[in-house]
């Protein structure tokens, strides 16, 4: 099927448009730019891991002054054995916190990837902007990636509104095989309990051990 | 990480509330059930293959009421040997016009794959309702699976918005390693040209075999 290509205004350098001789003003390029997205928020998203095929529900607070992100997984469905956990992760430390929801056992963990908000880097590529949603029951949304024409496919790809910059979709390719779709919704500007980021009593005396998932 | 659960209300019978003595009234249950999807709309969409990480944006007009789909690749980047596609789907025949758009070069293949409409199906397992998009800029959607609680993980789930039910996403698991998700955007209540069922006269003489994607 067609790869998703640039939009051709991408192809335009910056025009000098002389409308009357010796009176050149500048135009702009029909290329958009990112737009800023919102720093704090609360809200929920459904991570899809390709991998498994598994669809997981959270809840998430978002503190991209102070690098940190917490996670609540959703106790939905009744499934044996399964448990379900809390993650606070502090990237400027680096370390996350892995919290079994019941117990409070609590895992101290180093975290090995890089900060990497929920944003639109500056040097991204637009690739497209639409509506979703029903006739006269709609969002606007920009498209962006880290595709480089003819150099190098997407490997990340963003969804954000237009309107305010909230982020709608974020897609990761890190291998063929190993992919994961993140959809947000509900979300709500700024962080109503900052409490939230702070370890329970129990990551005190934290074991920097991976948690077994067994029952 | 947690599993799609289904929402407690599912596991609710129909109650019978009994607020005065001898004057019972049915109380219907929260389950809410499936919206009826429009039957013919054109817009377009982004299908993502998990298996190749790729992206297609197509342009799409979906006519349920005759079991008829065309999709137009669009033709957007720059790729050396890149074809792009046009295909009519005709369900009730059943059978697929594959035509190149440049050559139109037309291939008619036998439509193995059964009509499978954009809908909820009645018997569908409702797992969430939320807002996409950010505060004062919304749409509200409900999302919905083929999974049996207990029984059956989802290989279906499709995002429908509350008001006039139009697709929003739509994502196939046919195994670990077969997935795609396609996102709709653009809608429009209508076909405004129905002769885009109609193949091409090259298509009257059109091989039963496959094209060639060689240069």
């Amino acid at each position: 099927m067609a790869h998703a290509g640039s939009v051709s205004a991408r192809l335009l350098p910056l025009l000098w448009c002389c409308l009357v001789p010796g009176f050149c003003i500048p135009r702009p390029t029909l290329q958009p730019k990112p737009c800023q997205a919102p720093e704090q928020w609360e809200g929920r998203a459904v991570v899809y891991d390709h991998n498994t095929g598994r669809n997981s529900r959270v809840l998430i607070s978002y503190d991209g002054q102070n690098q940190r992100v917490r996670v609540l997984e959703e106790r939905k469905g009744h499934i044996p054995c399964k448990k379900f956990y809390e993650y606070i992760y502090l990237f400027k430390n680096p370390v996350v916190f892995k919290i079994e929801q019941v117990t409070k056992q609590c895992s101290k963990l180093p975290l090995i990837q890089p900060w990497d908000p929920y944003d639109i880097p500056n040097n991204s590529t637009y690739e497209d902007q639409y509506n979703i949603g029903g006739p006269g029951d709609q969002i606007e949304v920009q498209e962006w990636s880290d595709r480089k024409p003819a150099r190098k496919f997407e490997t990340w790809v963003g969804v954000y509104t237009v309107k305010d910059c909230y982020p709608v979709q974020e897609t990761y390719t890190k291998s063929y095989n190993v992919t994961t779709s993140t959809r947000f919704f509900d979300l709500q500007l700024g962080i109503s309990d900052p409490s939230v980021f702070t370890p329970p009593s129990t990551c005190q005396a934290a074991s920097p051990k991976e948690m077994s998932d067994d029952c």
